[in-house]
């Protein structure tokens, strides 16, 4: 019998214990033994709850419990997690987590407490609710190397930019919308401006290079400013606006960003709808392969948990290139302002010849779509460094009201 | 220095030895040594090939030189592939294969061979092209189990049903374009009657299972009768026709089959248009996940070979879940005539209400769809069992036009 201890019973903490409940057989054929929770940490109790006799309030019952061989920490935070964790792994248990903020800022050092004290720090849950992408990555990457990788990271705001779309309802409309569904949380701000994406992107970059990126390095825009406009001019252009965590292995270095693009309706991540999370991964050799599922939701996260518990708990976790990340190098991320972006510019309050002129001078060649909105100027330019757009930005007559990339 | 053999220098042969010259550097830090190929086994001679001084014709030369440690079989069929592979793999070389039908048939006495010896037998190349589907199946396995596999694994057929769909054209002018853009051969046979996609979904079986089935035991219906009239009654009923392998786990044993299915609207599988491949895996614990990308060409599928060439040089391959498959037992496949499917039925040349009558009867609630042409009638039933639907098709007034099933 394998005794482990959940820490953090909110809803992927709960969705786990109740999916070794009802997996108990499955799961017992797949680590070789029965796999009980012995111990629920949280700082509530739950008398109603059919676990309330295992709900503990101080984490030391559970560390110097040797029958205890694993934690799943679905805290999220990254403190008291950072410390839970970091006890539970120097006490040689292995340590399974959906919690990306940690797993982004403190991952490395946790991945090599983990080595050190022969446990597995595994965090499948962390990117992609049930979509098994970084397992499959870290596989793929015995035979290939991930030179790229697009992805609609946050089922949230992806909810929020297919509504404004299909609904024809404003930014605000849309996230009351996600909150009264409870796709989006009260507040809102870590999906909304893009940490949340962040995280998950920072997590991919690491998995696919072994180096994690600090968050000051990665290039990072709200959604929360897209307007109904932008999406009826993406779709004028024929695309979709999404939310895209991206990172690229570039000659100069690694380019790494989180910002609302405009994906052409060629790229399967436009079709991406509601609250699905999609990732484009393109690899050296294999070429494209796109991931399509749920990426979040309590039985698709704790699903991903429980995944890593089997593998932790029967050892198959050593049988993965099971690296541990490196801290980046200063010059790992290629400085965003010289990387080159195709953007789509909406100008008001100038007039259209003034401005296309000046653009024209500043841009060189432009696309100029047809049914622009009266009283607007727009363009789209070709492939030019972040530097010269962000100076004509500045120098153009008129307000800019939107910019807006293209996925390459 | 690890020098390797390719036999059969055709298209998919032809890319590996050229991406492995390309990749030269590459792949010598993911292998730790450099690679190179010794011998090109082909009938044929190729004077003009920068390769030329490779060639031989006689494949001994490759069993008998001790310095060769794998050899990837690339020529298709059955015979002497077979045999050339039970030779290397019996000479502890390590054998990299793209040959379908070869795994399909005799995938379970070779890994069993290469387990004996200590080599590596590994297929990734033989399905989905570039999508590294098996590889994450495999190691998904470690922490879930697979339930269902529905894929759309051919890209000829699927560029035939694509340009039913979107030119209006018979499916022998649509094959005749594939077969003019080079993604039909010349006989097509195996795509379009569907052995092609048969052969994939057994392997894809017995990846998330460890049995393989025998060819008898996987219900194949051939996609040369689709008609327009079928692809417009699909759309009309708010789906598109695509030919489907597909495995499910049932309380009976495993149903599997390849058939022509409407695959609804919501279902992504009927956005996969062109020479695309996507898979949709569905597992216990973590749910429907979307594979998408190329399934073929001669890129993709040398990619996966050499991502398999560097898998078993370097060692990786053996932290994989290996297993090796047995042959399925009798009871393993359940009876396809015991299954249930939702079917759709087009008749004519009987008149309406007697139709109705009839299949209502046989069929009991039907739902009938609005925009019937002239001089037919259609409807579709519930889930039925197959035996039941044979059945009634038997025994329905009229001409029984087509019989669709729906993916479900």
């Amino acid at each position: 019998m394998k005794e482990i201890a959940v820490i953090g019973f909110g809803v992927v903490g709960g969705g786990v214990v109740s999916l070794i409940d009802e997996n108990a057989s499955y799961i017992r054929e797949a680590v070789g033994e029965d796999v009980s929770v012995k111990y629920i940490l949280d700082l509530r109790d739950f008398p109603d709850s059919p676990y309330a006799d295992r709900v503990v309030h101080d984490a030391e019952v559970i560390f110097s419990d040797p029958a205890v061989s694993l934690v799943v920490e679905t805290m999220g935070g990254v403190h008291p997690a950072l410390e839970f964790s970091s006890k539970a792994l120097a006490c040689g248990k292995h340590v399974v987590t959906s919690n990306k903020e940690l797993v982004a800022k403190h991952g490395a050092e946790l991945m090599a407490l983990a080595k050190e004290h022969g446990a597995a720090y595994l965090y499948e849950a962390s990117v992609g609710g049930g979509i098994p992408l970084i397992r499959s990555m870290r596989t793929s990457l015995a035979g290939d190397r991930i030179d790229c990788v697009n992805g609609i990271l946050n089922g949230t705001t992806n909810y929020i930019l297919t509504r404004m779309r299909d609904g024809g309802i404003s930014f605000e409309e849309a996230l009351a919308e996600a909150q009264e569904l409870g796709y989006a949380e009260k507040n809102p701000a870590a999906d909304i401006h893009g940490l949340d994406a962040q995280r998950k992107i920072m997590i991919l970059c690491a998995v696919a290079t072994g180096y994690i990126v600090d968050e000051s390095n990665v290039y990072t825009e709200t959604m929360s400013k897209i307007t109904v406009a932008d999406i009826e001019a993406a779709r004028r252009l024929g695309g979709a606006v999404r939310l895209i965590g991206s990172f690229r292995r570039e000659e100069k270095g690694v380019a790494i960003s989180v910002c609302p693009r405009i994906v052409p309706a060629g790229n399967p991540l436009s079709d991406i709808n509601d609250v699905y999370n999609g990732m484009s991964v393109a690899s050296r050799l294999t070429g494209d392969v796109l991931y399509y599922g749920r990426g979040a939701g309590r039985y698709p996260t704790a699903g991903a948990v429980i995944s890593d518990v089997i593998s932790a708990l029967n050892g198959s976790y050593q049988r993965e290139s099971n690296r541990t990340w490196e801290i980046a190098p200063a010059d790992f991320v290629c400085d965003f302002a010289e990387s080159r972006s195709r953007v789509y510019i909406r100008v008001s309050d100038a007039p259209r010849g003034e401005i296309l002129d000046s653009a024209s001078l500043l841009l060189g060649d432009l696309e100029v779509p047809a049914g622009t909105p009266e009283g607007k100027t727009e363009f789209v330019t070709g492939m030019l460094p972040e530097k010269q757009i962000a100076e004509a930005i500045r120098s153009l007559p008129g307000t800019v009201e939107s910019v807006l990339r293209f996925l390459a």
